[in-house]
């Protein structure tokens, strides 16, 4: 049957794909040496056929000028606000001691491979050019567990910020794309039950505070207490994970469509499925974790009574911490990613965001939770490395913020110049660019027009934009008496000041200057 | 033919990939409805069949545990090296005005299409999983060209840094790789001429004095005066671009191995490349520039003129900025890429650098050029965008750097903590934890151990590794009469100080210690 299929090509896309696909080599792999020889005669007249063909597809040709669906450019604008948000944060993560790491934009396909359950569709694969099998990072986590594994590290707290990629359809109005940031923080090693864990949590809480963009709620969970309730309600072991995958559509679907989905997609009982559905509209404090710990069912699992006496624990270090009052114990939350074996949590945003007449519902901001297995399945002999962790959604910070922007409720400086050096006359371009020379030299952050005789108003124009606050203004008269101006852009007052002493005068008025205010995300 | 050659395949895996290749699409989109109906059946049929396949497929296999060829992990200390060198440079961008931009890591391939030459054969492919056709960056350069074209803006001075990739062979003990960070700051717009030119050259000698890794020349020449060269030697217009990438590779390879090259497989006359090989071997100041304006063969060129009266402006312009002795006009410059259009340059360190015993020569360390026409390439009334700018090649700075670490004449800091909370007796996790969040929430950089009970010479120990400064030391006796200790881990003294004065105890201490120092890359 293959090959009355492959009578149909006629024209040349055909031919030429197919002989690609030979050519490449996966295709000659498979089969004998005589074959082999008798296909490369093949392949070269076809190889030849080919090249005719190519030149022509080489004419040029008109596109579209776009970016790949699903990914976007950050402005200045844009990458101001990001920069200083990835500060920000970044700061948190090294008060608790993080150090930094960076890994690879792509890996081999097969270390990614089973490690994301149902998403694995969604992996960016590379073309094979011959070579090794490629594909874009799905995350950080993997990553992560891969280098500890494969540098034999035991004990490691990081931190990892860099793009990620899933071949998604986004909804890129609530800024989620096929290419977008990750923000991670993770803590490797054999340590005491809910100690790293509870710090994950402390440090979301910094985070999300430090950043002010509106009120939250911490919901955990814990994926033994997950495993144990599905058990309780009569889910055979199999179906745990992907009954897991049902229940983590909890925040976006109403228990109505999980259940069918539930029954009709992962043959779960409808009992079974009834029982899960009284367990998973509970939430709230250590008093419910303790009632649950006497459930008739729930009590009768090892692994619910494990999952419930952690989630006691980690209640009582974030009162240590004092973060008591942003978590909430919820029995809905799943997550979706297979990799879980402990906690589990995410951060939600409790009330829309208001910008301008409009209300965003921005939802999840933050999430993570404990993957002791992962490292292991990259370790020849199944060496375990214990790891937690948080990721920052900040491609939805950012969303929240660029709006505001557009909103006209902030307001961003995307440069840092704190001189201008202007002409108001014609033919001083070498005079500017001596003075210019001066103060890069003295280390003051310095602009000037890379026009011969830019007209005086658009210099100072220029500054205004740009929020530059001092402008150096050359005149012929001054400069004939050893002397030059300085502008303040603000109040429009100038000073004569000698030109030899210029870089101090320049340094005493920066010093005054709040700068601070000027260039204030 | 084709069908002899598919009578061939036998095993699963060939059917696999044939029928992968018949599913993606391509195959289909080229034949009629009818067909496309019959092969729909036959798809499904085989699909059956592959699902069957794919099972056996998914039993855990055993792969190398590696990154892909010709890429690595960035460890904690390679972390901290890249991100003190990023922010020097970043440091001098800010210094020159220059705001920050991103784009995605792939583009539409017909983007990159046609942009690089000879090298265009090195793009990395995204595999066809249905949608649009993306390739890898090759560098910032074009994704540069297609942002502005593409946002319709005319002015820019932007800096971007971001990995860039290319199916290179590289030497990778060298510093270079497949996956590597590029570094750059270009000016694109409409100015007088040579004046963002000169400003670029200046960035980077601001640069390398910053960073201060060796001695270098910043070697500048002229595409103009290149291809009056070709034409005044009698090369044929069009090949002037190919004939310009032999002369590219002048910088490792001797003269004679070029000529040959230019005969052989460029096809330029014997007679032609002799008198090519005259100019290429002259270099030096303004005097050379005016010496070849009065050459019998290039004074009858156009170009050539138009490329000395802009070495000549350029080298005058150098003069100003105060950094004419780092500049040297040589005739054998060349640069790979095809789309630069004026003035080219390219710093390269003078000596090798010494590191323990050994010697490394480093060679190219930053390049760049001015390319005028590559906007207009993506502007549908190819409307031009003048650009011109400078990529630091940060790749080998690290790979400088990285070696002196590793021989020992550098330390770094791989986190920046200041305060580890020990405990000298057992059970006092919990006591940890909440002087944990009053330093934590006092903003002070904290740790401790996530073990309930931890040794104290394992608790010091840490922060002597770690060079953390100072230790607060939990115990029993002091605690009850409401005291900690402070121990300053260099000098071995300790303090008590009152429990409810700790932050400020902390903080005054801090600020005593010259941290600086400490954390000194």
């Amino acid at each position: 049957m293959l090959f009355r299929m492959l009578k149909f090509p006629k024209n040349h896309r055909a031919v030429l794909q197919l002989c690609n696909f030979v050519h490449n080599g996966s295709f000659t792999k498979s089969i004998s040496t005589t074959a082999c020889y008798k296909i490369q005669e093949e392949v070269k007249k076809l190889l030849a056929l080919k090249s005719q063909l190519v030149t022509e597809d080489a004419v040029p040709q008109k596109f579209t000028l776009k970016t790949p669906k699903g990914t976007r450019d950050y402005n200045p604008q844009q990458m101001a606000i990001r920069n200083d948000v990835l500060q920000k944060i970044i700061a948190v993560f090294k008060k608790h001691g993080a150090e930094c790491i960076d890994t690879p934009v792509f890996e081999l396909k097969d270390v990614l491979t089973g490690k994301y359950g149902e998403d694995s569709k969604l992996i960016y694969d590379l073309k094979d050019q011959g070579g090794e099998i490629l594909s874009l990072r799905y995350d950080l986590t993997v990553p992560l567990a891969r280098y500890l594994a494969m540098s034999k590290i035991t004990m490691l707290k990081r931190y990892h910020i860099a793009k990620v990629y899933r071949r998604d359809n986004p909804a890129m109005t609530r800024g989620r794309y096929r290419e977008f940031y990750q923000c991670d923080f993770d803590i490797a090693g054999q340590y005491d039950l809910m100690v790293p864990d509870a710090e994950c949590l402390k440090v979301v809480t910094e985070i999300l505070n430090f950043l002010d963009i509106g009120k939250y709620v911490l919901k955990v969970n814990h994926r033994r207490l997950l495993d144990g309730m599905f058990e309780a309600c009569g889910v055979p072991a199999d179906k745990f994970r992907t009954t897991c995958s049902s229940v983590d559509k909890l925040d976006k679907s109403p228990w109505e469509e999980v259940r069918t989905e539930m029954i009709n997609e992962k043959g779960v009982m409808p009992e079974a499925a009834d029982r899960i559905g009284k367990y998973v509209i509970m939430n709230g404090g250590v008093e419910l974790a303790e009632k649950l710990l006497k459930d008739e069912k729930l009590s009768n699992s090892k692994a619910a009574i494990e999952g419930l006496e952690g989630i006691i624990l980690l209640l009582k270090y974030c009162e240590l911490f004092g973060i008591k009052d942003k978590i909430l114990f919820d029995l809905s939350l799943a997550r979706g990613l297979d990799y879980y074996t402990g906690v589990i949590y995410e951060a939600v945003l409790t009330e829309p965001i208001k910008i301008g007449n409009e209300e965003q519902t921005v939802g999840s901001i933050a999430g993570g939770g404990r993957y002791d297995n992962l490292v292991g399945m990259f370790d020849s002999k199944n060496k375990q490395v214990p790891c937690v962790g948080v990721s920052i959604g900040v491609e939805r910070i950012f969303s929240v913020l660029e709006a505001k922007l557009a909103a006209g409720e902030m307001r961003v400086r995307t440069n840092e110049v704190d001189v201008y050096v202007a002409s108001a006359q014609k033919n001083f371009l070498e005079e500017r660019m001596k003075i210019c020379t001066e103060l890069w030299d003295a280390g003051i952050k310095t602009e000037h027009s890379y026009k011969k005789n830019p007209k005086m108003l658009t210099q100072l124009q220029h500054c205004e934009d740009n929020c530059i606050p001092l402008a150096v203004v050359l005149g012929e008269s001054e400069l004939k008496r050893g002397m030059v101006k300085i502008r303040n852009i603000v109040s429009r007052q100038e000073e004569e000041v000698p030109r030899e002493k210029l870089v101090d005068e320049v340094n005493a008025r920066l010093a005054l200057l709040n700068t601070k205010g000027i260039n204030g995300v």
